[in-house]
This record gives C-alpha cells, sequence and structure tokens, in this order.
C-alpha cells in the first residue's frame, strides 16, 4: 500500500465554514425568537415520530408561534431515509411554501430537511444535486431558504454541516447530497432533548462522533490533496486542517472523559452535556475536513446486514445503527492507517485517555489505539465486531464491494485504498476480543 | 472587590460565530473568484498607504481584475480611524455604490471597510450605531453587502469579528460599533502579508493577541451574565464559553511556543503563520467571548500618551501602538483576577508555557501568570510598564478616568471593577522588572 497519490499540484489553504451555533440547556426555546430575526414568516417543522411526541418538539412549536409565525409540521421524515422520502418530504416543501425550515430531530430529520429545503428553493430532477458519479454532482445554484437545525440525539452533527445521507432505493447503496449551502443558517443545540435518550442510542451516536473525530484528525493532511479547479470550489472534504484539529482534539477528550458515564447513567447531565458538544466540535471539524474509511465500511455494513436487531431501538427489522455499523470497523482501519503518521494516532490516544506515556509512536500508535477503542467499546456495550452483528469471513469480498462505491470518503484516507484492502480490514473487524 | 454583580435571571445558553475563513500562503490570490462567487460585480478595494505599496495589495487587485470585476480602490484609510475618517470612507462607498467590499490591511483597514459598508448600505445618523452610551447602540436593520478581509498583520482579528473601533474626536475616546451584521462574510488570512513586518509591530500585534486570548478565557463565564432581553440579541461580549475557551488554549498555545520566534527571525516562516494562525483563533474567540479590564485600560494608555515613539512605527508622533498599551496593563491586571478562577488562570499560564508543575493555584495563579506574561514582553522587547512609554504615579487618576467610559468591556470582567481599582492596577502596571 503506498502512501498516497502523485498529483501535479497540491493545495496550499484550508477553507473553513461554521454554522451560528447555540449551545445549552432550554435553548429549543429561542427557536421562535431566532426564526423571527431571521425573517421566517411561515416555517415547514420537520420531525418524526419518536420526536413529535417530545415535549421538547412541543416546545419548539409553541415558540414558533408565540413569535407569531405561522407552523406547518412535517412528521412523516423516515429513520435512514430514502430518495423516496426525501422526494415526499419535498414535495411537501414545495406545496406549503414556507420561507423559513426548522428541524427537531435526528440526523435524519435534519438531512431531511435540507433535501426539502434545496428541492423546493432550486427545483431539478432529484440526481442532479447527488454526489458524483451516482448523481451529476451539480453545484447549489444559490442559497437556500434560512433553516434552524435542533438535533436531539447526541451523534450526527448535521446541524453544523453541509450534507445530508440519504439510500438510494434502486441501487441498495447508501450516498448523499453535499454542499455548503446545505448547511443550517443556525443550530440550537439542546441538551435537554438527550435526557431520555435509551442507553444504546447514546453508545451508537456518540461512538459514530468519536470516529467523526478520529477519522477528520487522521485524514489525508490537506496540503496534499490536490487544488481544488478554483479556490472557491474547494471540497468540505478538504482532509485534515488546523482548524478541524482543534474540535477533533477537544471531542476526543470529552468523549474519553464523559461517553462511557453518559451512557451508563442517563441521570449524569454533566455527562450528557459533555457528549452532546463533542458531538456539535466533531460535526464542525468533519464538515471541514471530511471522514473517510470507517465511514465508507460502514455503509455497506448498514446495507447488507440480515437479521442483526439492536437493543433499544424501535422495530425488529433487520438494523445495524449507523454509530455501530462505523465503529465496528475503526479499530481494524486504525491498526492500518497508523503508518501513515503514527505520531498523530498515538497523540489521538492520548486524547482520549489512553496511557501512552511508554508507548513508542513508530511502533506503537496503531495498537495503542485500536486496543483503546475496542476498550471503549466493551465499555459502553458494543458488540464484538462484525462477527456479532452476524457478518463472516465469507462476507469481507461482498462488503469491500458495498464500499467501494464511496470514493469521496475513501480519497479522504491517509492512504490509498483498494477493494483488497477493504476486504482484508473487513476480515480483521470480525471479532476484536 | 466583589466577585460578581447580582442579576435577577442569568444566561443558561451561549451563542457563536464564525466567518468562513480561508488560511494558508499565497490564498489573496483567491480573491477574485471568491468575490465572483459571492456575486461581486463592482468592488471597492479598502487599503491604506503603507499596505497599497505592497504585492500583497497588487496580487488582491489583479485577482478581482482577472475575475471580471470593475474594482475602485480607496487607499485613504487612517491608521487608527476616528468618526472623521470613518465618515468619509462611507462617503466615497455611497458615491461609488459598490456591491461589495474587499479590505487588504491591518485592523484599521477592516474597521473602516465594515463602516463604510454599513453607512453605505444603512444610511443613518453617524451615532446611530454607535456603542452606548456614547451612541445610540441602534442594532443594524438588515445584512450588508459582502466583504472579504484580507489581514496584514497577525494582531487584531478583525476579520472574524463584528467590531469596528474607532476615535470620537469630539470626546478624545476610543469606542467602536459592534454587531454581527459588521462581520465580514469571509477571511483570507495570507501568512505571506507578514513576512515582511518590523519585529517591533510583530512583537505589539502578537501581544493584542495574546491578551485577547487571555482576557476571553477569564471573562466573566457566560452563566454567570444577564440573560438577554431576547435570545437573538445575546451580546457578542457574552463572556468565556466552552467555545471561545477552545481557540483561546489553542492560540496561547501557539504564542507560547511561536512568538518569540515570529519577531526575533524575520525568516522563520513557520513562527510567523502560527502567529498569524493564533492571531485568527484568537480573533474567533474573543469575537464571541468579548476583552475585558486590559483592553479597556488600553484606551486611556494610548490616549493619553505624551512623548514616546516606539520603533518601527512610522512617522514621529507620540503613539503607544494598540497591543502595547494592552499588554501593558496585563500583568497587573491578571494578577488581581486571578483570584476568581485561580485553576483556570493557571491553565493559561501552563498553555503559554510557564512551569506549572510545583505551583498551587488558589496561592500561585496570579503571580505565575503575571511573571510568565513579563518574561514574554522581556524577550520581545517590550518596555518596562507603562512608566516607560512616559506615565507616572500622578497618573493613575486620570488614567482611570479614560478607561472608565469603557463599561462594555468593563462589565464583562469576571469581578467588579470600579475607578479606584482600576486607578490602583495602573500605579502597579508603571514597572515590571
Amino acid at each position: 500500500m503506498s502512501c498516497c497519490a502523485h498529483h501535479d499540484e497540491f493545495d496550499s489553504a484550508f477553507t473553513v465554514d461554521a454554522s451560528r451555533v447555540t449551545f445549552g440547556r432550554g435553548c429549543v426555546r429561542e427557536v421562535g425568537d431566532r426564526a423571527r430575526a431571521l425573517g421566517m414568516t411561515r416555517v415547514a417543522l420537520f420531525s418524526d415520530a419518536t420526536v413529535s411526541a417530545l415535549a421538547l418538539f412541543d416546545t419548539a412549536r409553541q415558540s414558533l408561534r408565540d413569535a407569531g409565525i405561522d407552523v406547518v409540521a412535517y412528521t412523516d421524515t423516515r429513520v435512514e431515509p430514502t430518495d423516496e422520502s426525501f422526494r415526499a418530504a419535498a414535495a411537501f416543501a414545495t406545496d406549503v411554501a414556507p420561507d423559513g425550515y426548522v428541524s427537531v430531530g435526528g440526523g435524519s430529520v435534519i438531512d431531511t430537511a435540507k433535501a426539502a429545503n434545496l428541492y423546493a428553493s432550486h427545483p431539478a430532477d432529484f440526481l442532479t444535486y447527488v454526489n458524483a458519479p451516482v448523481g451529476a454532482g451539480a453545484a447549489v445554484p444559490g442559497p437556500l431558504a434560512p433553516h434552524i437545525a435542533c438535533p436531539t440525539t447526541s451523534g450526527t452533527g448535521s446541524e453544523v454541516t453541509g450534507i445530508a445521507i440519504f439510500d438510494l432505493l434502486s441501487l441498495h447503496a447508501k450516498t448523499g447530497i453535499a454542499s455548503p449551502a446545505l448547511r443550517p443558517t443556525e443550530a440550537l443545540v439542546d441538551p435537554d432533548g438527550t435526557d431520555t435518550l435509551p442507553a444504546n442510542v447514546v453508545a451508537c451516536s456518540g461512538l459514530d462522533v468519536l470516529s467523526h473525530a478520529l477519522e477528520s484528525y487522521t485524514a489525508r493532511p490537506f496540503l496534499r490533496r490536490a487544488a481544488p479547479p478554483s479556490p472557491s470550489r474547494r471540497p468540505m472534504s478538504q482532509g485534515a486542517n488546523p482548524w478541524s484539529d482543534l474540535g477533533s482534539r477537544e471531542a476526543l477528550r470529552l468523549l474519553g472523559r464523559y461517553l462511557e458515564r453518559a451512557v451508563t447513567d442517563a441521570s449524569d447531565r454533566e455527562a450528557r452535556e459533555q457528549t452532546m458538544w463533542a458531538a456539535t466540535l466533531a460535526g464542525i471539524a468533519f464538515g471541514n475536513a471530511g471522514v473517510h474509511v470507517p465511514h465508507a465500511m460502514a455503509y455497506a455494513v448498514a446495507g447488507q446486514v440480515r437479521r442483526f436487531h439492536p437493543d433499544d431501538y424501535p422495530g425488529d427489522e433487520p438494523l445495524v445503527p449507523h454509530g455501530m455499523s462505523v465503529i465496528l470497523n475503526a479499530p481494524a482501519v486504525f491498526r492500518v492507517t497508523a503508518e501513515t503518521d503514527p505520531a498523530r494516532h498515538l497523540d489521538a490516544a492520548g486524547h482520549l485517555g489512553a496511557d501512552v506515556r511508554d508507548a513508542v509512536a513508530e511502533t506503537d500508535a496503531g495498537t495503542v489505539l485500536a486496543d483503546h477503542l475496542i476498550a471503549m467499546m466493551r465499555a459502553v456495550g458494543m458488540p464484538n465486531g462484525l462477527g456479532a452483528v452476524g457478518y463472516t469471513g465469507a462476507d469481507a469480498a461482498a462488503l469491500a464491494d458495498g464500499a467501494w462505491p464511496q470514493q469521496r470518503l475513501l480519497g479522504n484516507a491517509p492512504l490509498d485504498v483498494d477493494r483488497a484492502m477493504l476486504a482484508d480490514t473487513f476480515a480483521r473487524a470480525l471479532r476484536y476480543w
């Protein structure tokens, strides 16, 4: 495996964006005042069946009404959205013609509001804006209507990114739309919404956050990415940079300190708050650096599941939650990527709380980081590798084929990735202890 | 001195904003592409007599022209702007009617472009938007034209803040305009511009940055500030918060490591780059937390100067450069504020590189931090306290009177400040070694 692709000209700068973010318990109450300040008079309020039954949703709706804003709710958002569910949401938005969007929910809800806003603001064939090569990857032609995102899980970071992920049903593949125009205008991050989350949901979403931070921190550095055709088209997945490093390190430090507490004790308010702040920081980081191999592999793990269904998730259909599908690959991946920058990988382990005093980066970084990740996974009840969610060695090639289309993510890895490397890494992720 | 004012209701959340920031050598070349992407067709290009003679200015102008943009330059910006110079710039902008602004220069240039954009976009009597109690402190009624700020010093952080500072000539007082609307749309932070800066300019601007970070880190915490009348009017000087803490700590760490090298060796490209990155981070931090006593005192120090003129600054009129006027107060201030949060003050000293292994926060924090600041000041050639720029103990009361109107900053201190405390602190800042 060679270290990096050759390019005639590398980039020499990085560009970072961040939304306006408000953080604090109770801040969802601010949504009406903030919507009015953004000029909204008629809001499409996005949520889903679960969240719309919570007090937090009522608080948001009442705040909007108290501000004199007309509210039309859309609670048919699908968990793990599809092109079909995105189209349905866009049709709703086109019909209702709001002048602003508010989303209250997890990543699925926020992503659906982004897509509805996009297609209602700039109508086009659905595949127009979808990432190439699946879609045409066209640039969004102008700004969208203002959107205030209120996350209710400490996971996706969607409230601060310009990314919307969905399943393209015809290809049985996860893909997405990525544009700075999709980034919500504001985020209201209210830890109150996480108090009622079940343990396994906190664990899975928290480990997604952990991998956002680790992948951003170890992504191909921005100075080793080819220069964009024009500077204003620098990709959001621009690789590790000093800005994303800062958020990544802090997120790792907070998760190392608080994640286990947040999972095992729902009444530990400090731990749930800090985990949610870590999610926002990691979202800002990966929104400006990009994730890589663990996320690319995760799409195959989630997509090819046969029987597994996790605790604390509704329904009984086969499901590997997104965060679980990511973290199950992570130790195997970081054992391999450590060679590209051992000091950085060891540093990441140290921020997570690993004892690195006697470690020698060149020889130990991959092992120390992977072992610490495995210990954290065990502490919060993750399954023991891909084998524990139903995969065997015979699945490695098909999983590699499933991950291969994620070229936007694979190209952001610190080393060149081919199908053989992916299959080998899937095989090494089958069992960890 | 009591610890804090009593309020019926404290705030429970914080709100952070950040501009789009591009950082890297040569990135000023991107300005044309970025201006076009923002829809600019006719740009008012702000600079000053010194900077407009540099290659960087030509690069920016050529990049705009190559993008097919009409450029009208304004290079009459005054260093240390006044209401008069702001009005002149606004008259120029009103006359030229640009649809976008680009500023290339230090804080004076960027602040002047902000003011010109404000009064050309939303015409009003000059005092309308000026901070109360000097002005009416009215809210800016809507967005301004897009503005790309290209700083050429590693100092003010104005490229990422919504603040414009000037001298109100009729009152002989520094004041400013503060609104999120003033924040530039984008910043292009190009360290190439700092290669030719003289040593004392790097020292003074770098120590301004250091105090931005230290003051943001030690400002009254956001949870101890009174709740705003409505959430969307939360002030930019909202006190220390987890977001500003992150940028402050990193800026302190970078300055502790690189500032002396950046000052003493103009050819040390890494040190000058890292110092400029620290300036941007500290700008983002203080733009969302606010500064306090050292900056409030600095306005009096700069305003009442009699004879002092520093090395490496043009002209021969009496002048205490802004960064120098700030840092000369800092050790005396932090000796006093340490009591409000000893652990945090000791932590700041540690990030700056002080040896804190044997220190006990409760008893040592103020001394350790002040002594380390003094050592850094000596290492980069600062004068030995206010006495070395011409003040005596007889000036303390007048200096306190001069600082007293800076209530926006004094109210952001971690303790209650009165005139007697200010006079005492000025007296303790007369001589440090």
